[in-house]
């Protein structure tokens, strides 16, 4: 029910929401020049680029400074309770977003503070927000939701059996390995055998050592299976289930199995109502 | 229906289909061609090979060369669209697995173009449009084609997280890390560590980059389970009900994404035609 | 039904029961406890720390000796079979958080048997038998327990190929490899690569060595599937089945391991208790 | 129905079958001196060991080359069909067990065959046969006999994308990776990417090389999914249908539903009918 809005609520539909044309393009031309900032921020942390080209990122930088400043300052003025807004997480991230580069101007050793322009990646993450995504990703969502404590429980579970291997690797080694010399290095090493990372820079040497880090792998890849289970189990009950399925039942036939996308039934091609807001 | 077919009736069934026994006769033997092709040209690669044998090679190439040229005509000779053909993914791969060889033939420097040869071995895609295999994979496709923005979505979020967590290690070592000295080293080293490939070639050498480490392995190991999660239930949901085996597209708009059992196009409505048996 | 309890059996209600808000509060703070002197143990192995932190960490050792001790006499004084829980699994374990500290104090090189306190993390898995936990990995604790016998299969599968697989590189690799010199070595091997760990530390160097390899890292990332699926599968039946929740051990014969609708036992045909309310 | 059997028939009953105490008991201490046998073998490899336990382990062999004769002479007389046993699968391992210690007497470099030795692990794969296994590993067996055709597609989709991205990797890499000097290579290192075994023994150096990397990587990272998803929705499918369970109906009140090694319904405590050899 489109009334006379003010310029702040019609700002607040295109800065704020993407459920909308105009707010939608918004937030794609925003993503976009997140990224290719970021890329510049990036590719200004290699060494070995010439004078010329670290001068055009640097002017790059201004640019970008500038359109997030406003951005942000459009963001403040059209929130609907501005402090929520500033002090909410994305408000924080928009900050650090642009916060950086004004220190740098001043401060000489600033430079370094650059890099936390990096954290405007974080702000993509916004990009879960957006209608098509939220859709898709929903049954995921709400699948690792449900899976939340049990995850916790897991990971739990790997975090002390690390602390307990990495001190048995550790007693096992000890003087004889000059990569694993005490017990943090110990469990270090229990942690990247145990997610089959395998980087290769802590390493048993005795044989014992090799004896037990093998028992720590074969264990560490059937433990995977946990995680991905519970995850799994979740993800399948939603699809399985018609229920869980966050969509409306055909009003001519009542069949409840649609995809999420379906503006008719599949069952007779009566048109479907619109799905409700989520 | 047979009836009276022209030669490029017949021809278009040998090459173009596998539903009939000589089309699958002729694909099974371009299969091995390839895969013969193939292997001689990734051996000549082998830089210590005598010479005699890489004087074989060279001869099987131009055998190999004539044979896949013959083929090619063939195939646009048959075509029922012939542009249609010649533009087509595997009718751009099909003349790049001879072009190659007679540029080589007059351009000194063409030897290294040569390598482009193995791009033939793609043509093998085409197993998976052969009778057999499509009937099997049809699940699997099914399902992947299904989870197709879920996945989408997460590997969105594995590449941000990759750059988030880069960055950050970027921050925690630079100075003291002669492997990590930019952030585009640091991503990289966040995507060998959160894919738990771990190859060794950059890792953290300070405490606190070992701790960060430590808790992207684990991040790592956890979120494998979600795209897991996301193609088993779907699998699970094609395996589970008997009754969803293949299904067809809509005669009216095309979609071809619709319920195992659906009677009508979920897009527009339109009564969807009856399933073949399978 | 609360009734007058004498001292020992408020005891025992607070300090062995985790159902009450006096025993849940008496466990986090054990488990802080716990966490707090492992990580100051941890350290202590560090060999670069300063003699004054070192100075602190042993008078935080002796803190910590005198209170697990109390904790652990308070247990024994509240048990209600007091041989049976020292003769327990976490009765001797309770014992081996105390014990290193004691026999430090007397012996010079008692120093290294410190470390076993190490083995107080132990303590923690304690956490698993608190209610807010039990209730959440009781389906996941109760799958693993179905799926034990397959799991057992699978992992006796994987040693016996990490052999074989092993003794077959050895026998391709020996006169050529320094890394793989006897057969332990090629079974170390095997294990590093089946699970895709991948250290680096022994790898293949002649060409048939590398396609040995080459296959073996296939079939290790293809098997990786059989865990998960048995696993998941077990999972699934839980938690699509919303009535088969928890179950109960059989009063006759003493099995647990029923179908969560189950109404008599499996094993003796004895008729199952009510379940619990969960 | 027991009757009087002849000595060969009784003796088939203890060596080749598994059904009754006495060919359990047979197949157990067979499964032990074998496992004995290659460690004993195992340890002869390692160079190290002093020339006693090599006299040791050398008188062991002996023991074990006679024993295992005598069992192989016995299967060959109590075989049913002894020319189909001598050239079964299990008949040429069981000879391969023993005949290279045989030639190692009377050759000097058969020394080396004996490694051979090693295969007699093999027979412990038999241990898959023994009842209590079988009954536990049907349905995974099943399983993966019915997702044979998925696994073999995805795996050949695996092969055929490792050749494409090594050679890729190769043309990008080459001239300035001493590890990847030609195409071989560079499958080598595509397969040790893409299964996330990731030794570090071959890695790209140039940065477009580690940009193909990474896309590798999340490739690997994600298509681990396929085969899971596979062989869980197979497991599931038998898990969750009751039909696919392998198992007989109570003949009190027709629930079929009950754990494989029940003895009793599950529901109404009346005894079940024995299950029926599969």
């Amino acid at each position: 029910m489109p009334r006379n809005q003010t310029l702040r609520e019609k700002l607040y539909t295109v800065v704020f929401r993407s459920d909308n044309p105009a707010g939608n393009r918004f937030d794609i031309v925003v993503i976009y020049l997140i990224v290719i900032s970021v890329i510049m921020a990036t590719v200004e942390t290699v060494g070995s680029i010439s004078p010329k080209i670290r001068e055009l990122l640097r002017a790059g930088e201004w640019f970008f400074m500038i359109l997030f400043t406003i951005e942000y300052l459009l963001r403040i003025y059209s929130a609907k309770d501005r402090w929520k807004y500033i002090t909410s997480f994305f408000g924080i991230i928009d900050l650090l977003a642009v916060l950086p580069s004004y220190i740098g101007l001043f401060i000489q050793g600033g430079q370094n503070l650059l890099i936390v322009r990096l954290f405007r990646l974080m702000r993509i993450f916004r990009i879960f927000e957006m209608g098509h995504f939220v859709r898709e990703g929903a049954i995921v969502a709400s699948a690792l939701r449900a899976s939340r404590v049990k995850i916790t429980v897991f990971l739990s579970f790997i975090a002390i059996a690390s602390m307990v291997l990495g001190a048995l690797m550790y007693m096992v080694e000890v003087g004889q390995n000059d990569q694993i010399t005490n017990v943090l290095e110990g469990i270090y090493w229990a942690i990247v055998t145990l997610t089959t990372v395998g980087y290769g820079d802590a390493i048993p040497v005795t044989g014992w050592g090799k004896f037990l880090a093998s028992l720590v792998m074969i264990l560490g890849y059937g433990v995977i299976a946990v995680p991905t289970g519970i995850v799994t189990a979740e993800i399948s009950s939603r699809v399985l289930r018609p229920s869980n399925r966050l969509k409306t039942k055909c009003i001519n036939c009542g069949d409840g199995d649609h995809l999420f996308d379906s503006g008719f039934c599949h069952k007779c091609g009566h048109a479907l109502p619109e799905p409700k807001k989520s």
